[in-house]
């Protein structure tokens, strides 16, 4: 696959890494930097360097832009502009809402965010295996062409991340929760914490193992972060006020001093993080669902979104197009029958008629 | 040094494996399970186990009570009535009041709380080395005998840990913020993303590196939380209030959508959290400070409150009482020329005459 990269810091740069580890294909970067663009050519992160975005772009069958929030909006343009109507345009921005509504009018745009590399930067730390086993968010619209969604799909298989359909708004409302906010409650147990030094004297307080972890990712990239929370803002107040409310009675429940009540909601802690880390797990062998689909735009994205937000993860993807273009096949494969019944009774939901064709390898 | 250990869990079975490393004296053990008095003994963590807390008591000239918060005053209790004049009694409960509010006036009493440990139990998960380097604090009251304190600071220094002493009202308060509050937030973080899931779909978010550090402490332990809590209520849903405004002023911020502002504020978390934990590093060579002293009691539990709470730590300490017993001189090592200065002039400042020896090794 013709890949090119915009931007080849970290994130960039382990993409370049991890295609060329493939070995096929070709991986062409840029980066405004020269400097920059010269240490991902000396990593072997780059099959060649180009001097402008446009030339990185002239035979890419795939563009990742891998550039700060506030700059993806106009270098994905400047991409769309310079590649062919048959090539895919993605960026690996933290939040999905703002430049899906700016460039998602075009079919070769679709969104991305891999789920890897937050706490480092720079390509000096690029590594082919960043994304092995990560999440990696798309947002396809209605628009999306679906050969393209596939073909983005397949580019982000082959860096060994799992890629996984969603929804802009619903993608950048769960990054406020599970992302955005706890650096927000880091940064304010931090300050707290801090406070306390002048509060009865000079003594800064000694800090356990439970503070050490929870205040991990507090004043973590400051630039990256305030573009972050510049660009997801109703989402990330929405989700510290939710938060708030949590907490309000958190402390009524601790204050009346029921230390069976409290134990039961510690309790309830553990059984909600325990499922919530469990999400993570792959599970199962792969099974092939065989979808006989009319030839129109959108359907890919369509059953991608239904299967992604059902929480079924598709771990690769096939068409199969009649001769006559009009019609055709598409074969998703996911992992564990479990998954595979419910995808088949979400396929049929939506008007498709679906086959499993049993477990791999079975 | 003879020491009982009443309870013979992870903590005690440490303190039992590190004191006996140590090589002299005896570790005597007890425990209201026989089964874990038996594996405690397996392991190598007491020379002898004893049939009753009062039998464990009989000899000992420290004793360790380290049962769940809520048994502990009782326990301790027992074990002042079952020990001689001249004996010191300990614990190692999460929270400090509601003891040292029932066994202060005891002369014999001083409250401890290790910083180690917090995240499993067990015996067979105790160590020898569990309290290398850990902070290890001590809540001395004006009753408390010197001769004892410097006994029981000894013993724990022994043990590879860090002595501080501290207020039990000023300890509360500060695990309160540092070790109570980042559980609450960490359980409050694990239900609202576990709320997330049924609000669109059956979808679990997937959670990033961020969200598993912010939470990795939700839900531990649900038994001794529910102790923790209960006896630290008040402090802790002040914390909880407190850090509620904090986040409502991050929303306000976040929403506001000045970009350049909340870099900024980020950016003081990354300083603020730099700060707390470089106060745990220790400094520097060692100062030996002597002190000139009047003997009387709660001179020795002065002395290190006033530096405890200055922030200065105590590496060592010796008695030397005057022949007459009614002075003496107490020599205090802290690390660092500019800790030793600070503790001359904190000294000074409380009426006694106070030189710096230069720095042991210099």
């Amino acid at each position: 696959m013709r890949i090119a990269v915009l931007g080849v810091g970290l994130i960039g740069g382990s993409i370049g890494l991890a295609a060329r580890r493939q070995g096929d294909g070709e991986v062409v970067g840029f980066d405004p930097d020269s400097a920059t663009l010269a240490r991902a050519l000396e990593s072997g992160a780059l099959d060649r360097g180009a001097g402008t975005a446009g030339e990185a772009c002239e035979a890419a069958e795939v563009v990742f832009c891998a550039a700060p929030v506030a700059a993806l909006p106009g270098l994905a343009s400047a991409a769309l502009e310079a590649c062919g109507p048959d090539a895919v345009v993605s960026d690996v921005g933290s939040t999905k809402r703002e430049i899906v509504a700016a460039l998602g009018g075009d079919a070769r745009f679709i969104g991305g965010h891999p789920l890897a590399g937050a706490e480092t930067s720079g390509v000096e730390n690029a590594r082919a295996d960043l994304f092995v086993g990560a999440r990696w968010y798309l947002t396809p619209t209605e628009r999306s062409g679906g050969v393209l969604y596939d073909r983005l799909q397949r580019a982000i298989s082959d860096l060994g991340a799992r890629p996984q359909a969603i929804g802009a708004e619903t993608h950048d409302r769960l990054m406020a929760t599970v992302s955005h906010l706890p650096h927000v409650v880091a940064n304010v147990l931090v300050g707290q914490a801090a406070a306390e030094l002048t509060r009865d004297s000079e003594r800064m307080p000694e800090v356990g193992p439970s503070f050490r972890d929870t205040t991990r990712v507090a004043g973590a990239n400051p630039a990256i972060w305030g573009d972050i929370f510049s660009t997801n803002r109703d989402a990330v107040a929405e989700a510290i006020e939710a938060v708030g409310g949590r907490l309000r009675e958190a402390a009524a429940l601790i204050r009346a001093g029921d230390r069976d009540a409290v134990a039961a909601w510690h309790a309830a802690a553990a059984a909600d993080r325990q499922r919530l880390l469990e999400a993570d797990l792959a599970g199962g062998l792969l099974h092939e669902l065989r979808v006989v689909v009319v030839n129109r735009p959108g359907i890919v994205a369509e059953l991608a979104l239904a299967l992604g937000e059902a929480g079924v993860n598709i771990e690769d993807m096939a068409l199969h197009p009649a001769p006559d273009m009009r019609s055709g096949a598409v074969s998703l494969w996911v992992a564990g029958a479990e998954q595979a019944e419910r995808a088949v009774a979400l396929v049929r939901d939506l008007g498709h008629s679906a086959t499993v064709i049993g477990p791999a390898g079975a």
